[in-house]
């Protein structure tokens, strides 16, 4: 361990107000907050979302509601309100501690008539109770006078315009203020319980104010010049999701009352997040941004992974914006779920179990389609059908739609998720899972590849046609090389699956055979696809993106820089799909999952081939932390450092420009598996692990943890 | 005059709360407020809609935003809050005055715990003054304790689910509570104003509940059983299209203060309403029901038309609903506008101007698509720009969108303005506003249709083809006799207006042929459209709808009946494409506008052959009152009364069932022309009136008045 928790900033830049809101985002992994002020600004994004609380809109199908408001929290000083809009700010100071979830902001203020005042707020969402949010201020007057504080619950909140809340009820009981609201379509209800307790001066006036969908609570206290006066706010959160809908109410009053006080309910929550951060961290010695920015990406994955839900997955923005609006997509398996995988395998289960429950819509799916088996959607919410926006608007010409066919054709993530059911099974040695849960994942994935692959006759090949790989530069692209090697892959793996249960677990095997109709017939079907699906591999080693790609153009991106824009605003969506330019390297990132497949050589040819032809900048977030790792595997470690910090920065710098919009969920996954898998070189293998450390040439030292079935073991790394 | 002046109900159903919204609508012209009731409920569709306050929407483009409400008016007895949703409703009763636009609910209720009142709930918006709104509570007591009022502004507004408003600030001065929003994307900025003051018994207790966007005024007055007390609200509104956007607050505070109370303002209202229907009313004696509901009709249309802003115009379902979205269509031209050239010619000048305004928006869209002149749009809201939408959500295929092609080719509407501009000045004479501003729509409107007709070399004709007449269940028609005529009346009108203005205002004529680039070439052009425009009419009088129409497969719609649906939606939008099933007809409809041009002959046999097969029940809702006025024009008076019967019920019975989304504006006009033109045969000649009386059977009087040439002229008949 080392000092370097703290993210922090020293004063306010309104330009940046949205990015350091993502920045500044606290939660549990029940919920996030983002980091808008606690007195609110007309237009600020102030959100929070609450696991698994979707409802319907337009064009997107469904999102994450913006949850009522717990925050609200105004000062005035003898009536006039504070605000960052007027009167003077002559310090400002914020900084969130990674260790615990505490957000302070410190300001001092002159108000338009002059007084002045010292204002500390602090926040953080309980990680010992996930239920619990706390919001606290304090302020030091340098005058006389009144200090007035307002505590709010907020039912009026909306989704950038789109509202998603009924108000049904609110009222006081026990000393509580609640507020109850329904989702408009999909009817989830939500009980948000607020107490208020002032200290250090005396109240003058207390009063309710019950204004529909906007209880306060009001308090005046006395306030004389340096004397400490301040509010400490509770507020409990239940939805219909976690209890009986009548429940919601009585849920929530009676455990914010039951809720410990500060400082003991943060004593509990730091305890909760040593114990997280016991296994998760990891220490970087010699390169301070490296440092931080790493605990940062894990603290930001720690508080939107679901610790007691398996009915939730993580979106591609986390919990921390309204950027793809809460929908999970392949990102939750390839870059994220390896960290819970080797850090916290309850967490990686419940994101697992969440596929599991699915497997209906995924069904669906592949029916509506056509196909058997399990086409997972390639987003996905509450029920596991496909939300992929099917049109959007054309963003210059209002008449105009755009297709997006990702939803369609992007059929990659069902091998994805089975890769992943594998991955989770080999590392953790969890058989009952396996055998219940695993295993059906991988089977009924296999059958709808089974089913999707097509014979050429001419060929004599099987083939994947028209679909979008991991690369989504190139549309419509037949026998995308990752995808037909997964799709491959997940085959191969039904059959050791159906070995390994008839082993293991042999009533299991006759169930899944039966209920899922693996026949004879089905089986050699898989067995052929296994054979005959198209795979082109150069002798030198290099392996074709798809089909025809050689045939693309040539383009010079280094000729392109200094460039603001990606590849494709550059060149068109039909431009770009033209060139031989990529969004991110499919071909590495195969490697990258199936190394064990490939010789040296082969990564080395086709690192050295697509590198130069990859977006590094405006391409895909996800790209840059998997070229650090394949860089090290070709022993390029400081070229790979220069992957890893745009990692790294993606949301702490807004190297992309839209941080606003929500953490880079895929990235803060990416960049664990960059220092732990790439600098680090560990390595998993069916006897047990090894490591091959490739370190930048500053990094002095490097120690993380990870757990292989069932044990932690330390790496401790000297540079 | 007589006594049927009142739309009651003496229950309330929450099946029909959205019908009864609309009916229970007031207003003033400036703007509208549904008929929903102060205290709320969560599932109301409460509105209030300003003139021209337009926000960027999804889809639709623009929408009139719902503004910031000023009804919020809760009542709590001994704490426990009066809500139709607990307790016992012991005592309902609802009316609307039509005379002077004041709502009035009368409720005996029980509390949950036995506390019993009566409250007598009564709101106007002001007709003398526009920015000003009352509302009024008088509650009668049958317990001794405390009554408690709160009276709010709600900033929390949404379009059944969009956002339109931010919260800039609120406050209090000069015992006023004060609230200012902003639309989101248009930046209209918006203050609302409150004074509260009780009545009839002891002020208690007095509170500001300065809430964020939801400023509320707290009232608690001491209850004793029989004695009434209440409180009076009154609220100011403005916005920056009103004053500059700094001068909306101090406005609406100035106002506020300056405005009577209840009694003084509502006989300043009262009066200002008697010299509306002194012009307006039709009195019908012998049918009770066709007496009310033209009135009501009338009200309706009263209540939305704008008196001191020709920037604006009526939409498609007022100010009085959702539906539409605040969008102006032809309704206005061809349904409304007749009403107040005759009734309100000041009105109808307001209206004209804003399409004067609108004229570079036309221009705008005849050059998008590469014609001359102004091609108006068929969606037209604040800036004059195409708003149809083009693609709509498919209804049961999420991933299906239906394009909308009204927008693109529905193009009578220019036709239809130039029209109207015509008749405006036929019956008012006011000469100046045609130099000024009726000539240059008729010349750029004419130039659009010369850029528009095609030449077809071989059958050496001009056609208008793929358009839209105003049947709409017949789409992508060539040569629609509706608009091929009046494309052709348009070009002729224009050599009138020249040859008027050369004599009248040659100064006008040189600078309008100038700016127009009305050249000898494009004139010649104008005339050889005007005589070889296709029109194909029978020899018998026959005038065939589009051609092909008669290849179009007939169907009985009589045995159809009874039916609750559509005929489109029982065929389809392709099916009934290929039937000859009309929406509304077309061809009468081109009858009724040009009559003098065509023989009584002509017209009889198009009614009886267009009758038929016109979807009267479930098409077009413009449909039944020109029905009625071309069957009275044969003859046929009640045949017409069934016809008019089924309009003036759209709204008050809700026969189409869609009444909750608004007032149907175009029907409201209709009834009036179809009493006035239809059952009074009223005839504007170039040397005067006639009247030609065909009265229903039971009607025993009609009454009704009407300018021409700036003299009110008054017709009674006797049955």
């Amino acid at each position: 361990m080392n000092d370097l928790w703290i993210v922090s900033e020293d004063s306010f830049d309104a330009k940046k107000q949205h990015h350091k809101e993502t920045v500044f985002t606290i939660g549990n992994g029940y919920l996030s907050t983002r980091g808008a002020f606690e007195e609110g600004y007309p237009k600020d994004h102030r959100a929070t979302f609450v696991h698994g609380v979707f409802d319907e809109a337009p064009i997107v199908f469904t999102e994450l509601a913006n949850s009522p408001d717990w925050l609200p929290l105004q000062v005035l000083f003898n009536g006039e309100r504070f605000s960052l809009d007027t009167g003077t700010v002559e310090g400002f100071e914020r900084s969130l501690d990674l260790r615990t979830g505490l957000l302070i902001r410190t300001v001092r203020w002159s108000s338009p008539s002059g007084l002045k005042a010292t204002l500390v707020f602090e926040r953080f969402a309980s990680q010992a109770d996930e239920h619990l949010l706390y919001v606290r201020c304090r302020v030091t007057p340098e005058f006389a006078g009144m200090v007035e504080f307002r505590a709010g619950l907020n039912g009026n909140m909306n989704n950038e315009g789109i509202v998603h809340w009924h108000w049904v009820a609110q009222g006081e009981q026990d000393g509580v203020q609640y507020l109850h609201n329904r989702t408009r379509t999909s009817g989830i209800d939500m009980a948000s319980a607020m107490r208020v307790d002032s200290f250090g001066g005396r109240e003058v006036e207390r009063a309710v104010w019950d204004v529909e969908n906007s209880p306060t609570l009001m308090l005046r206290l006395e306030a004389e010049p340096g004397r400490t006066v301040g509010v400490e706010k509770r507020v409990a959160v239940f939805t219909s999701r976690d209890v009986a809908a009548d429940a919601v109410i009585p849920s929530a009053i009676q455990h914010v009352n039951a809720g410990a006080g500060w400082e003991a309910a943060f004593a509990a929550d730091a305890q909760a997040w040593a114990a997280d951060w016991e296994r998760t961290d990891v220490v970087i010695e010699g390169d301070d941004e490296a440092q931080i920015s790493i605990r940062f990406n894990l603290f930001q994955l720690l508080i939107a992974a679901p610790r007691h839900d398996d009915r939730v997955n993580i979106g591609a923005k986390t919990l921390s914006g309204f950027g793809y609006r809460g929908h999970a997509f392949w990102d939750t398996e390839i870059f994220m779920l390896p960290v819970f995988i080797y850090t916290a395998p309850h967490i990686a289960k419940n994101l697992l179990n969440y596929r599991f429950r699915n497997l209906p819509g995924a069904q669906r799916k592949a029916q509506g389609n056509g196909f058997e088996g399990a086409q997972f959607p390639w987003e996905s919410a509450d029920t596991g059908d496909e939300v992929t926006p099917t049109w959007v608007p054309h963003f210059a010409d209002r008449t105009k739609l755009v297709r997006i066919w990702t939803g369609d054709i992007e059929v990659h993530i069902s091998a994805d998720i089975a890769h992943a059911a594998y991955q989770y099974w080999q590392a953790t040695g969890d058989d009952a899972w396996y055998i219940e849960k695993g295993a059906e994942l991988i089977l009924d994935t296999a059958k709808f590849w089974g089913s999707r692959a097509e014979w050429n006759a001419e060929a004599k090949r099987y083939e994947l046609n028209d679909v979008i790989g991991p690369d989504e530069y190139h549309e419509h692209v037949d026998n995308n090389a990752y995808t037909n090697r997964l799709a491959q892959w997940n085959l191969q793996a039904a059959f050791d699956v159906l070995a390994w249960l008839r082993e293991h677990a042999p009533a299991k095997a006759d169930e899944l055979i039966a209920r899922l109709d693996l026949n004879p017939d089905r089986l050699a079907t898989w067995r052929e696809v296994i054979e005959k699906i198209y795979l082109h591999i150069e002798p030198s080693g290099l392996i074709e993106q798809f089909e025809g790609y050689y045939q693309r153009k040539e383009v010079n991106l280094a000729a392109l820089e200094p460039r603001t824009k990606s590849a494709q605003e550059i060149f068109g969506i039909e431009g770009c799909n033209e060139t031989q330019i990529l969004k991110q390297p499919d071909v590495l990132m195969l490697q990258y999952l199936l190394r064990d497949h490939y010789t040296d050589e082969s990564v080395r040819v086709n690192y050295d081939y697509y590198m130069p032809r990859t977006d590094h900048t405006y391409g895909s977030s996800l790209g840059p932390s998997i070229m650090a790792i394949m860089a090290c595997d070709v022993g390029k470690p400081d070229d790979a450092y220069e992957h890893f910090i745009r990692a790294v920065r993606a949301d702490l710098r807004d190297v992309r420009g839209n941080a606003g919009d929500g953490i880079h969920a895929a990235s803060t996954g990416g960049t664990w598996q960059a220092v732990v898998f790439g600098f680090g070189g560990l390595r998993i293998t069916a006897d047990g692990w090894t490591t091959n450390p490739r370190l930048p040439h500053n990094w002095k030292r490097l120690s993380f943890k990870f757990f292989h079935r069932g044990e932690i073991h330390t790496v401790d790394i000297s540079g």
